[in-house]
């Protein structure tokens, strides 16, 4: 075990790309600064998502623009010059902080979350965005809105970035340029993914929650897991017309779920087209191991024939097929 | 308003049909058997859906089969000879009965529901379903199945209803060709509408629920009202892929939620082509009454702007001002 753990960190400073040269970006998910050197220590080029919640549970306010912008500060610069991409406030569903309007749903899941919540918090949610382009000015940052079901959420959420900025301007530097992105992963927002794709400069895919409201399925529910299904042809036709309606309109197409993690989905997440992957820091070299061993001719293939199935079982033993016959090497 | 009421009543015997002779079918939501007379009285030509909950509710224990069979085969002789359309047990979510697995579910709306719960009952279900059959033999019944998300689902419960079916062959009596269907009411089933319809003879959509699920909205959660939009461009985009692969497939297409009950929708669900609206018997003459003003070609034009708008705000808008300019009169 140790031996081959060695063997995979030896990839680090190999580039992540496939056989035949399709360059494409493998990053990091974290909470705390302390996790940018998993980060490095298994090659990642960045991260591409940096979750700001752990800074707002167990308190009784929401911590105010001069402590988000040290948090965030020290993980840009922990992290440059390498990007940091940072979503705004998820919280709600299963991830609690205290607020009357949060208690007592019935179904937290399908409640007001994320940028439901940012958006009836302006205050609020323009101090997280001030320091967040704050710390823009320290190293590249990206940042992105969880939760976005429609144009008019992202639209809002943009004004009051604007707003943000002006609010800077003179008194703090910060990117002016700084990339804005959604995360999708409400079926709404796969879609109307082209009429989200105007509006935005990136996309990133949540496959755990897409997955779960796809398929109406509470991912935390154990009588259900069975029907949990990662490689159900509608989250597959999902992920297929995300990223093509990202491509259409010029945009980038991430993945930040649990799927970008699996080094069993790689070659069909490569040869759909997707641009970056971000996952725990771990997983990273076991990613980058298949992918280095996979050509895109071979990965268009697989993900070609992964969406004409008409059962997650049919498209799970076609691709532990294929995985047995390509890459079973690659799986020591 | 009396008036109105009288005017109204006087379609009863009128033809379901647009301006230009293009025929569709309106038929009642019903719960109990006494409902059957304001289906009648409001000239409604069937029931579209008949909710078997109401049998389920506040008992120890299920209802057993021939329980079952009398309350559906009252349903059936009531309404004959026009048709019912009966669906199995849709339980779970807000619905509760008595079952230690639905307790304490952290999302029931995402929990195990419907056909979810019956496909872990076989027993109990194929009770139903042979009550269901036996009643098919003393009028029109075609059955469906609520919170279908997958093909493996629709195969297994049509395997329970050819085992019932055996069950009964040479005991009693029943429709050997009824009409099997699905609800469409999560989102992964209208992203694999396709391969659904080659499995069944109709669709029938819950707006409702589907409109929760797509937009990740908890219908019930007040904090969330507005967001709840039944003209997100999703929504609309989603009713119109489902119909449209239904009627490539060759099979009927109908809504049973409450966007068939508002007489403002009517042109647009007219021009997308679905074959049925069933509603609350109540709403049946005013629907009527604006699909018998309303022309095939009108109707076709509002349904393909209804597809092209970015909000839910301005397909609202557009809508009220087509309402306004082509059939204000209809809505006194
Ligand atoms: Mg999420
Ligand atoms: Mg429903």
């Amino acid at each position: 075990y140790e031996y081959v753990e060695r063997e995979l960190l030896k990839l680090k400073d190999l580039p992540a790309q496939s056989l035949d040269g399709h360059r494409i970006h493998l990053k990091g998910n974290i909470e705390f600064v302390e996790e940018v050197s998993a980060i490095n220590k298994h090659g990642g080029e960045g991260i591409g998502l940096y979750r700001t919640e752990m800074l707002f549970f167990n308190r009784a306010s929401f911590p105010d623009e001069e402590e988000q912008y040290q948090a965030y500060a020290a993980i840009v610069q922990a992290m440059a010059p390498r990007p940091v991409t940072i979503r705004t406030l998820d919280v709600g569903g299963d991830k609690c902080v205290t607020d009357p309007c949060l208690t007592d749903e019935m179904n937290p899941a399908l409640g007001v979350r994320a940028i439901r919540l940012s958006l009836r918090q302006p205050k609020a949610f323009k101090a997280q965005l001030r320091a967040i382009l704050r710390a823009s000015a320290l190293g590249p940052v990206q940042l992105f809105f969880p939760m976005v079901s429609g144009v008019a959420e992202v639209r809002q959420a943009k004004a009051l970035l604007e707003e943000a900025k002006a609010e800077l301007r003179g008194k703090h530097p910060f990117d002016e340029a700084i990339q804005v992105g959604i995360m999708i992963e409400i079926p709404a927002a796969v879609v109307i993914a082209d009429l989200l794709a105007a509006e935005v400069d990136f996309f990133s895919i949540g496959t755990n929650d897409l997955i779960q409201y796809t398929l109406a399925i509470d991912r935390t529910n154990e009588h259900l897991s069975s029907l949990y299904e990662p490689l159900h042809p509608a989250v597959l036709r999902s992920l297929k017309q995300v990223v093509d309606a990202a491509h259409r309109a010029g945009i980038k197409a991430h993945i930040c779920g649990e799927m970008a993690g699996d080094p069993e989905y790689l070659p069909f997440l490569l040869g759909m087209g997707f641009d970056e992957l971000s996952m725990n820091p771990v997983s990273i070299p076991r990613v980058k191991k298949i992918l280095r061993r996979c050509t895109m001719a071979e990965a268009k293939q697989v993900a070609d024939r992964m969406v004409t199935f008409a059962t997650a079982a049919e498209a799970d033993s076609y691709l532990k097929s294929e995985i047995a016959a390509r890459f079973s090497e690659s799986f020591d």
